[in-house]
C-alpha cells in the first residue's frame, strides 16, 4: 500500500535539469477577474472594461498579468514550495502573450540551480517556470528561488549551480505589445499622464492604505490554488514564533499594484518582472501602503513606451516620505515588498 | 514634474454646471451577480435564474438595479467623495433601462448645486450622475448630495445654489417595465403576495439578521471600485474618534434589501429611488435587521404595479416593533438607514 | 392584512406525502465555480480546467457535485430547516446527471417520514429532495432528516412513519458516468494513483489544515442561498449557550473534500452520498483537518471504478492518527464530520 497523500518535495528532491509538470490546469474566467477586483481593488481600465480594451484593438479585456502570474505560480507550489522556508526572489519574468477569459493555464518548471546553505539544514533551489495556454502558447516565463528544508540534515550537499540571471529584463527582450494608441482614452483610464510625463528618478506616493483581513488573503490565495500551508493553518502557525498566518506575497504585490493606479493609471500592463523581494512578512490586520519610483524608461515605438518601476509596499506606514532602506542599506522594518517591473504605457502623443 | 497621484477634489473644486467624466468603465458580468449573491444573500428569482427572467419575456436575468447603482456610484467616488465628510442624501433616482451581464457601465456627473456650511470648513455639493451602457443608453440617473471638506478655510464661499428636487419620483415619471405577467411564477418567486395584497401603511418585519464582517464589506466595496478611504484604511481610522472602518452605505442598503425578500419577494425590481439617508454608521461586527413600510402604491397597467416602500435598517436591534424615530422625530440611535424607493410588483391577477 | 414575511415551517406543518416546491431557482455559472475554488481551495482537475474535461469527452468542466448539492440544499432551507434544531443525517443521495455552467437548478421535496420526539417539544422530519435542471432532468436526489421545533408543545403527535433507507447506495444503483479514460491525464490530475491502487480499509491522512473565517462561511452559505439563521446572526447567537454562529455543515464537507485532493486527486467526482453526520459544530477560528478511509470499491467497467469513502473532518486536531470514535463508539469531541460517499475514479490501466 503506497502512501497516497503527498508531503511535498524537500531540498534533496531537486536535481538541476529536472522538469516538473505541475498539476491542476486552470480555466481562468471573467469570474476570476471579478474576484480579483473584489479582493484587490484593481481599477486599471484595460482590465475593467471590454469596451476600453476593444478601443485599443483587443478582442476584450485581457486577464491582468498579475492574476496570470498568481495562477501559474499557484500551480508550482505543491511541487516546489510546500516545504519552503522563504520565497527569496524573482527574476527574468516576461509576459509573452495576453491571456483572455476562457483560456486554460498550465505550468511546467525546470530546476536551473541549487545550493545548500552553510547551516546544512536548508538549501536554495532556482526554478524557471513556464505558463502555457490551451494552445500551448507560452504566456509567461519567470525564475524564482526558494529556500527549502532538507528532509535529512545528514544528506550530502549537491554540487552548487547558480544560474546567471539578468538584474533586469533588457529593454530589447521586452515582450511586444500592440495597441491602437490613437484610440486610447486617457480620461476613461483615469489619468492625463502618458509615457512622456514620467522622469527617471521620479517618486510617486500612492496615498491610499488598505487593511488586509484573513478571509481576504485566504480567498485570494485559494483562488490561485496556492496551497502553501503557512497561509491557511492557524493551528500550526500558533505554534511558531510569529504565531500568525503568513500572507502570500502575491497578495501584497496585487494590493500595492492596485493602489499604484493612483499615479500610474495608464501604466496598466505589466510586461516584465525584473526582481522582487518579500522583505518582511504581512499579517492580517496590517494596513498596506505603497509608493513607486521610475527606475528607467524606454520607447517601444508606435506610441507606446515602457516604464521600469520599483514598487515598494509597507505595513502600517504611510508612504509620503517614500520609506525604503536605512543608512546601512537594510530595508526598514515596515517595508514588506520591493518589486521591480516593466509596464507598458502609451504616449499622450 | 507634475504630481501624478490624485488627492481628490475639495469643496472649492466644484462649480455649478461643471461636468465630470468619471474614469474606469466597468463590464459587469455574471461573476458580479454571483459575488453580489454571496455578499448580500439576495434571493429575488428575477435576478437568480435566467429561466425565471425568460418566462416573463426577458433575454436573461438582468443585473440587480442596486448592483448597477453601486457600480455607477463607485465610479463617481474618486472625483466627488474622496474627501467627503458624509453622504447626505439621494433623490430622483431612476433605473431607465435594464443592464445585462456583458454590458459595460460608465458614469458622467454634473454639479447641480452648492452651498458652503456656516462653519466655513465644509460645504454641500449636489451632483446628478448618469450611468450609461456601451450603447450610450442611459441606464440610471440619480442625484446625491455630499458634505465635502474645504481645502482652505479662508477661501470665499461660492454663491449658494440649491436644486429643486422631488421628494419622491412622481408615479408618472416611473421608468416603464415590460413583463409578461401572465407567465410570472409566484411559487418559484417565493411568495403568494402580489400588488393587490399590499396596503398603504402596512409594515413588514423582515425577521432575519445578518452580521457584517470587515472582509465582506471590503470585498463588496472594492467590487464596486469604490475607493473612499474610510472603508479600507484601519491605520487611519484608528486615529479617528470612531476608531473603526466605516462601512459603505450601499452595503447596508443591499443587505437590508436582500432581507426584504422575506415579505416582498415579488417586489424584486427597484425602478426608482426617492430618498435615502445613512442616519447612523455601521461597523463590522454589527448585526443588520430591517423592516419595510408601504408608503404608496400605483397601478402601472398590464398586470404590473409599483409599491413605494420605506426600507429601514437597524444595527443590533430586531425589527418586530418597527424601530424608527423618537417622540421628537429624531432617528433612534440604532437605526442606520432610511431608504425610500419604488419597486415593480406583478398583480396576482 | 396578511402577514407577508414567512417565519418558516414548524414540526406540525409537515405531513407525510406533502410536496414542497421550493422557491428561487438559480442559474449556476462559472462564477460560482470560481467562488467555490476561492472559498474551498478545490483543485480537482476535472472541475478546474475545461481542457481536462474535454480530453475525457465532456463539453466543458461540469459543476462540482458538492456545489450542486449545496445549491439544491439551499433552496430547501426556507421551507424545511429554518426552525431546525439539527440536521441529523443524509441518505440515498445520487448525482443523476452532470450540471454545467449556465444550467438553472430548482428543487422539489417530498415529506417521506415523521416522528415526534419523546420530549414533546421537537420531532424528526424525513425529506426526499429532487434537484432539476432547466430541461427538467433530475440531476440530484437525496434524503435528509432534520430535528424541528414544534410550534406548540401541546399539539398531538402525528402517527410515526420511518422511511426505509439504504445504509449505502447499492453499487448497482450508482449513476453511470462516461469518460474516455484512455485520455485521462494522471499527471495533470495531480496523482499517479488509480482505482487499482486503493485497498479496502486503507486510510489516508490529507495532511493540510485550514482555518475558517466568519466572512468565508457566510459568503459561501449565502452563495448557496441557504438562509438558516444560525449561520449569520451573531446578535441572536450571542444569547445562546454556544455564543457563536454555527457554520453550515456543507462548508465543512467542502473544505474536507478539497483537502482530500491530497491523496484522492483522481477520485474527483462524487456520484453518490451514502450517509453523513455533522457530529460536532464548527465555528470561525477553528482549523479543519481531514482523513479518509476506503470502505468499499467496485468496478464500473470501461476503465472506471468507484471508491466508497469515509471522509472524517476534525477541528483543531491533525489527522495523522485518524481520530474517529472512542472505545464506547462515541465520536471524539473534535470530530466534526463523518461523511460516506461514492466517487468515480479511473483505472491506471
Amino acid at each position: 500500500m503506497t502512501l497516497k497523500s503527498d508531503p511535498g518535495n524537500f531540498f534533496e528532491d531537486f536535481v538541476v535539469g529536472d522538469e516538473l509538470i505541475h498539476a491542476t490546469p486552470r480555466t481562468v474566467t471573467e469570474a476570476d477577474v471579478a474576484l480579483y477586483t473584489g479582493l484587490t481593488g484593481s481599477r486599471f481600465a484595460l482590465y475593467s472594461a471590454d469596451t476600453f480594451a476593444q478601443d485599443v484593438g483587443l478582442p476584450s479585456s485581457p486577464i491582468d498579468p498579475l492574476l496570470v502570474f498568481h495562477v501559474v505560480f499557484g500551480k508550482t507550489v505543491p511541487d516546489i514550495s510546500l516545504n519552503a522556508v522563504a520565497n527569496l526572489g524573482y527574476a527574468d519574468g516576461r509576459f509573452l502573450a495576453p491571456v483572455f477569459p476562457g483560456d486554460t493555464l498550465r505550468a511546467v518548471s525546470e530546476v536551473i540551480g541549487i545550493k545548500e546553505n552553510s547551516n546544512g539544514k536548508t538549501g536554495v533551489v532556482y526554478i524557471r517556470t513556464h505558463g502555457y495556454n490551451q494552445e500551448d502558447d507560452e504566456v509567461l516565463s519567470y525564475v524564482r528561488w526558494v529556500m527549502i528544508n532538507k528532509r535529512d540534515e545528514s544528506s550530502p550537499a549537491p554540487e552548487a549551480v547558480i544560474p546567471d540571471l539578468p538584474k533586469a529584463v533588457d529593454p530589447r527582450d521586452l515582450p511586444q505589445r500592440v495597441y491602437e494608441v490613437a484610440e486610447y482614452n486617457f480620461t476613461l483610464a483615469g489619468s492625463p499622464f502618458g509615457f512622456e510625463d514620467y522622469e527617471i528618478g521620479e517618486k510617486i506616493d500612492h496615498i491610499d492604505g488598505v487593511t488586509v483581513e484573513e478571509a481576504e488573503h485566504q480567498i485570494a490565495t485559494r483562488l490561485y490554488q496556492n496551497t502553501a500551508k503557512v497561509h491557511f493553518n492557524q493551528y500550526a502557525q500558533r505554534q511558531t514564533p510569529r504565531g500568525k498566518r503568513l500572507i502570500y506575497g502575491g497578495v501584497a504585490i496585487s494590493l500595492a499594484r492596485s493602489m499604484a493606479f493612483n499615479g500610474l493609471a495608464n501604466a496598466a500592463e505589466i510586461i516584465a518582472i525584473n526582481a522582487g523581494s518579500h522583505v518582511n512578512p504581512l499579517a492580517a490586520g496590517d494596513t498596506v501602503f505603497a509608493w513607486s519610483e521610475v527606475l528607467d524608461k524606454v520607447d517601444l515605438g508606435d506610441g507606446l513606451g515602457a516604464l521600469r518601476l520599483r514598487l515598494v509596499a509597507t505595513r502600517n506606514l504611510p508612504c509620503a516620505e517614500f520609506p525604503y532602506k536605512d543608512a546601512e542599506g537594510k530595508y526598514l522594518t515596515d517595508v514588506i515588498l520591493d518589486f521591480d517591473y516593466w509596464a507598458a504605457i502609451p504616449n499622450r502623443g
